[in-house]
């Protein structure tokens, strides 16, 4: 799909395709609406990113809290998005060993304990067996540092996503 | 339902009961959860107001869009949400006659097109047989002030329906 495609789309097409880019927050995609026409991948995206970047923190805190669990019971009784159904079993995180299983599922525990939201983690981009790894190390981070790192996570997930539907190399 | 058991709800269980006060908009009330605790109803739905108040335009817009349209097909085919297919069915609008469905869609459309978002009315606060009247009146206001007209009905179904949950009179 190019550019021209996008731009040629009506509301319910545009969000039928990318009303999930940000996972389970269709507003964004309904307001990055406003800014048609895109010029390609980057202005499209860029867009999404403003607009997360606009909220106030209570809305970036929110923005993450609409992410699941990472290997959570969701994605064991397949009731994430497509996109992070397909995302965290390509990652292997569904053939986890129980002990793997419980170890993530505390880690999870602490983090949303600590920090208010949902650990996230763009797992296209992270080797599976690092995940545990990667989760005790931003367990303890400041939580300013943080958010911020875990909406850059929510950026990483949303330009894979964006390229993918537009076929292009992320 | 009392504060107090708002107050100690876990944030799934703030999600399944007040996700969907602001339409398909669940990012605004994984927002709100930020706020808590909260002291009454009207102290609720503040922070729920104040963060609609805080979006830019295109995020005020992409509120409206998520909006389904007046006695349009997903009514008809049952496929809105609970909340907006019980208002729209309360209110008449699944027993119009062709005639009143063929103007209002004419209407909606007129609407939608000059606007670049969905008609939206609190219906349960309206006289069925008026939606027409109302939307032929509010389709010739500036785009500024009809943002402002529609972001307030959206304000009062967001009431209606946090009273209906507390079980308080709207």
């Amino acid at each position: 799909m190019d550019i021209e495609k996008v731009n040629s789309m009506d509301f319910g097409e545009f969000m039928d395709v990318f009303g999930n880019v940000i996972e389970r927050c269709p507003l964004i995609a309904a307001a990055v609406w406003s800014k048609r026409p895109f010029s390609d991948l980057g202005d499209l995206e860029k867009h999404f990113f403003a607009f997360i970047d606009g909220l106030p923190l209570s809305g970036q805190e929110g923005v993450l809290r609409c992410h699941p669990e990472l290997a959570g019971r969701e994605l064991h009784w397949g009731r994430l998005t497509a996109e992070s159904q397909r995302e965290q079993s390509a990652a292997g995180l569904q053939n986890l060993g129980a002990a793997e299983r419980l170890r993530l599922s505390e880690l999870t525990a602490q983090y949303r304990a600590r920090f208010g939201f949902p650990f996230v983690l763009a797992v296209r981009l992270s080797d599976p067996a690092a995940a545990p790894r990667e989760l005790a190390r931003r367990l303890r981070c400041p939580p300013a540092q943080e958010l911020r790192t875990a909406l850059g996570e929510v950026k990483k997930i949303c330009h894979l996503r964006l390229a993918d539907l537009l076929g292009e190399q992320p």
